[in-house]
């Protein structure tokens, strides 16, 4: 089955809006073997989504559309859908009911008079209920095409496509696309492709190289009848890439190096604490991202200034004086001040420059681990400089420290 | 001027990549009166990029593409662009140099054999030459129609599009747009709209009103020959909106609320400390997102566990027992902890259960602000539990602390 994916809204070709559904959508229906052919975001208007319609139906038997279903009336989706299939809208009495009570849970009362609007059902097809807001969804069908109508919040799309669009879909696939991402850290998206490019080539499996925030994976797909069989397909394949790569490979089908991190420490019952200076509690708020961390995770501390490095961590004055602020010692002082305050298994520390900036020392960043064993201290150069490079560096600053941890625990064993 | 965005990658389809370039540049666009008529994603393959190229061209003069343009054999945007427009490709002996000594500085010799490809260029148009990666871009023009090939990677993207192709576009622009975003905390889309809906009707300026994670905000856009008559068309309209919204609105054209507050704490010369359990360090992080926080922020602590909230931030044993760590008691001693640890004009905390899962608790958050003269303690009901409610409820519980801040701010003036 082809599919594809357009998002309305004006606001998004303004650029007001991050469009993230697309990536949720185009992942679980990746997953479920259907073909995204294109992803298309039109703005609020009625001829050009009618058009829209029209091209994607030229060669995709479904449509999902995102957005454009809001209380106010620049919102066009739903009308203009049912335009395009000849279907009248009415009013229904059930979900004006729902609306009303999602606002007066809320403490708010009565319900804004243009939410009204969003009662309006066609009087043909399904109605998605939405338990995260006001916007009821639809799956409309006509002549062999199918249109999907979602919400554009992710938090009411999301909940929306997985208890009924999901369900709905997997009637229409008789084959299954399984995917797993080998991750790895430290090593560049060409090197990576190089060792592995004999194995680049194949058509069931594929492996595709990406390259993203300073990481390259690589992305084994097969097709087959059944998961077992696509599973089969890739295993020797896998073991092949791992034999090549070896401990540059973080995880498999990791969501991310905090998220590996968090498993090995779960694993072996052991706690980080960071003290951050130059990613300013990135890497606190990276691993609570991760439902659990609580295990492992007790304390972080953000010292941003000597003070602080200082007062807290207990990094000594004559370190900072001598050294300054960003300096080998610092960091592991830094590390094993949290450790110990902490008293964790491992404290991980960061000390370093951002940016923005074109000043040479941007982009230079330490980062000490220390264990009961030992502190090790690392120096990052991200390479980045410039009026944008604050949030890159930050980012890749805080991944090697999760990386640095990493090999720690894996030395430590 | 009209203009399409096509972003080139398979991997956007299969939704490995969260596509920010088409964000920035139509921001970018929109910010020279510039029309983008349609966002397009197609995967690496030559017949429907070629067929996208054509479908753009039908209503527009330019087509800015990025991505396709990496080193490995399924990158084919410069190839495909070429070929539309009847162009060859040749070595370019100067961009080869160039590559290398990127791999060189990077401390990488010899260069992988596949970033040669990268090398090529085509025979007529102009090479945008690439200061944060190896891929140069192109601007081609042919028959009135320009094609503009970007690299995938934002950190690429994103200066050469400030540096080569935005004073490229200028010239093509004779008329101005200028938005502004009046921003509010606390009240909804739907509120917010009903209280300026006759405004909502005017044709230039226009507002519309658009919500995300918790924020509701009102688009002010007007179109004129030069920016002062634009401003000077949108300046009664702000004025009223101001009036009728008074203190919901937080900032007009800020970023965030977080950068708000760190405006008013400089102009204050004030400063601000957090201790943070459920966000686990994202308001530190948020905060430090900004370039210069270091002014006015200067610690943070993310407790994760009662130890931490009792041995460094001095919340007493007997509270936590008799409470628990999730109450306004607990909340409120952080927060007086924190500020005197730090020795801040203010101390912020939060402690709640961010979920994720369908427990009654989940969602609820305190948020406690404590300044010289009183500390406050605010109950936050997100009204969002689940699966995947914790992101959800962890920016807007950073948000809601951030705007508590803001208040106390504004009270102690």
């Amino acid at each position: 089955m082809n599919c594809e994916l357009i998002s309305v809204g004006t606001e998004i070709l303004l650029g007001d809006i991050l469009n993230s559904n697309v990536q949720f959508l185009s992942k679980e229906l990746a997953s479920l073997g259907i073909n995204v052919m294109r992803h298309t975001t039109v703005g609020d208007n009625e001829a050009r989504l009618l058009k829209a319609l029209d091209d994607a139906f030229t060669v995709c038997q479904a449509v999902i559309l995102t957005g454009g279903l809001g209380p106010t009336p620049d919102d066009l989706t739903k009308e203009t859908c049912c335009k395009y299939f000849g279907l009248e809208l009415k009013e229904d009495g059930e979900i004006l009911n729902k609306i009303e009570s999602y606002f007066s849970l809320k403490g708010i009362s009565p319900m804004p008079r243009c939410n009204k609007k969003q009662a309006l059902v066609p009087t043909v097809g399904r109605v998605l209920s939405n338990n995260n807001g006001t916007a009821p969804g639809f799956i409309l069908e006509k002549d062999g095409k199918i249109i999907v109508i979602l919400p554009g919040p992710p938090k009411e799309m999301i909940p929306m496509y997985r208890e009924s669009v999901k369900p709905y879909l997997m009637q229409f696939t008789n084959e299954v696309i399984v995917s797993h991402s080998i991750r790895t850290f430290g090593i560049g998206e060409s090197y990576m492709s190089e060792r592995v490019e004999d194995l680049l080539e194949g058509c069931n499996p594929t492996v595709a190289p990406y390259a993203k925030c300073g990481e390259a994976l690589l992305r084994v797909t097969a097709k087959a009848q059944s998961e077992e069989e696509a599973e089969a397909l890739m295993k020797p394949l896998i073991d092949e890439i791992r034999s090549r790569l070896g401990s540059s490979i973080y995880g498999i089908d990791s969501e991310s190096i905090e998220e590996t991190v968090v498993a090995m420490l779960k694993e072996k019952g052991q706690t980080v604490a960071f003290a951050e200076s130059c990613t300013g509690g990135l890497c606190a708020k990276r691993i609570t991202d991760i439902s659990g961390a609580s295990e492992i995770f007790h304390c972080g501390v953000v010292s941003y200034s000597n003070e602080i490095k200082h007062g807290i961590l207990g990094v000594k004055q004559e370190t900072l004086d001598k050294y300054t602020a960003v300096s080998p010692e610092t960091a592991k002082e830094m590390a094993e001040g949290v450790r110990r305050l902490a008293n964790a298994s491992y404290g991980v520390s960061l000390t370093g420059y951002a940016g923005p900036g074109d000043s040479e020392e941007v982009g230079l960043i330490y980062i000490a681990v220390s264990s009961e064993k030992e502190t090790t201290v690392k120096k990052l150069l991200t390479g980045h400089r410039g009026k944008s490079c604050r949030d890159y560096n930050r980012h890749v600053a805080a991944s090697n420290a999760f990386n640095e941890l990493r090999l720690a625990i894996l030395n430590n064993n």
